[in-house]
């Protein structure tokens, strides 16, 4: 399968179009991971905003290149900017939704589920998450189901990260256990894969992307690293000075 | 008094709980300090949420070992939240209160004075704050009476902790001036109590651990800091590292 | 000039004194940036304090010593608590203001216009949120007229700062790249500005100070940073540990 084979090779030229465009990602995203977030968002090469106010998140959705859902910390705001947000986006602004914890809360997970239904480009989750919403166990048959069912990318993250459309699934071996202990790392996968949507039309090839580069950031980072403190700074340096040889070099894309 | 001599290993005890068991910790917090609170939870071994979404809160806290309830940026929202996760926690999630800065506000104080006759398993504050809601000055004999007319614990930090119900009290001479540098270190000290009490149902050896376990974190992170910003990263490093020997080889529990 | 000339040992000096009196500065900011925020003023000597709560900000801001109003993530709860605060803080109070992405979104920009009429002693801001709010480029002219007009001090911040009042004006040609690679830099120098602010009272050199501080340490930051994830850290230790001999050599004041 040659698209996976040139998956690396990919990234590392998505990687270089974010650092030369400069996209804007506007994060709707929980008051936990936002700091974070938008340092890894520049740490790419891209342009964050945050606002969740619901008189000027439009202003700031129409003049985004992509756009955030994650639903962590999902108050009646955070929910009105949402709305008004995907409707702002339309089909121009391509987004990206994170249903955090969707397996521990009953109205999120309802909430989240009409939101696949409005088509987003790519979602990104963990296995638990994906079980609440696709009602079953993550695996690379369900993923490429729920991918066709829903019209969507699926970003699944975990001690391997897998990819999946209607047609194509892959899976990434990069990353390193450090990840899980930095808190809204699996917010911040999702707003690169928002800034790779906002530069390739592709929505496999972005989120395959995003979760490469992060992973060989993660693990550039853990080599340098004497913890998790230490870690989070180091992955973010390490995102900055990512070059295309490491990516080629360090990347693990298998069937 | 063989219990506080017992301290340290108790600690280093609490801590390999924690480790093992991964207790879900559910964090009613500040704006400013609920980034750093996941990843002191992180670091610990626990499992860190953060909604305060009066919809979602009682599902949160039905699923969670142990509540925190942070009193700092205490808007409408998280004033519901209290009361619903409160409600919900009953006996059987045990909770640590943090009024933060209720010497600044008298609204605030009133609040806080309500929420200790709901009987939390600890709180957890600094010499102004006790000195608001006890009506004077912090001393072993003033906690120590403090605890046994509230029936609660009490974990007042300082130059020196102080860690009092209503037959014990101890002095942990642990930490380093840094710590004061570092915006939401209290606020993270609070969440390690609740870690702590998610696994030990002795809630003064849980409180002193916590104490304990921070500020020997923090004694070693302080050795390799260069300022405020290094220490915080090493601190969450620190904490992630730790064992049962350093522990027990710095720890300086006093009467 | 000699104000010019003078200016990095009077920086010096600004410093000194925020260490000495560790005043308390209110800050309404937005959520990104109220982390950073509060470390960045824990690590010149400031006292930080964050609510927005409705029934909570006058009493906070009564016991301050100067307040930030920063426009990021604007809901209707930080517009109701800046309407509060600036009332409080009255002419005892001295206010700065940050209107930040005030060239993202229409309803912000007829906000920030409407509170530059209230008299902040200074705002701090970039070249596109100055052009949004004075309705063109900023150049010497442009800001000492605004500032003129308006009563106040322009701090501009970019490639090279400039600070104008109605009769002064200077450059600043400190700092380093990696500081627009760390959200909540600029959010976090506005803060500074009131730090500076609350112990001094000529708000040219006050807010002069902040940026020549800074970015001075944003230069020592960078020196020894591996990218923006330790620079963010740096940052914070190089101000913590900023002498007068360091400031005055680095200072780099221009006409």
């Amino acid at each position: 399968m040659p698209a996976r084979r040139d998956l690396p090779l990919v990234s590392a030229d998505i990687l270089a179009r974010i650092r030369a465009r400069r996209p804007r990602v506007h994060c709707i995203t929980n008051a936990v991971a936002q700091n974070f977030t938008a340092n890894m968002l520049l740490a790419a090469g891209a342009v964050p905003s945050m606002t969740i106010a619901s008189d000027e998140i439009a202003d700031f959705v129409a003049r985004a290149d992509a756009l955030l859902v994650n639903l962590g910390t999902l108050d009646p705001e955070r929910r009105g900017a949402i709305e008004i947000a995907i409707a702002t986006a339309g089909e121009r602004v391509p987004w990206v939704l994170d249903p955090v914890f969707v397996d521990r809360s009953a109205p999120r997970a309802g909430f989240a589920a009409a939101l696949v239904a409005r088509r987003p480009r790519a979602i990104r989750l963990n296995g638990a998450e994906f079980s609440a919403l696709a009602g079953g166990p993550a695996s690379p048959h369900a993923l490429t189901r729920y991918a066709a069912e829903n019209a969507t990318v699926v970003g699944l993250t975990g001690d391997r990260d897998m990819v999946a459309d209607a047609t194509r699934v892959v899976t990434i071996a990069n990353g390193d256990p450090l990840m899980s202990k930095v808190t809204a790392m699996g917010c911040a996968a999702s707003a690169l894969v928002g800034a790779c949507l906002a530069v390739e039309a592709d929505a496999w090839n972005a989120t395959a992307a995003a979760l490469i580069l992060i992973g060989v950031a993660g693990e550039a980072a853990a080599g340098r690293a004497q913890g998790p403190g230490t870690f989070a700074a180091g992955i973010l340096d390490a995102l900055h000075g990512l070059d295309q040889a490491t990516i080629v070099e360090r990347a693990r894309v298998e069937s």
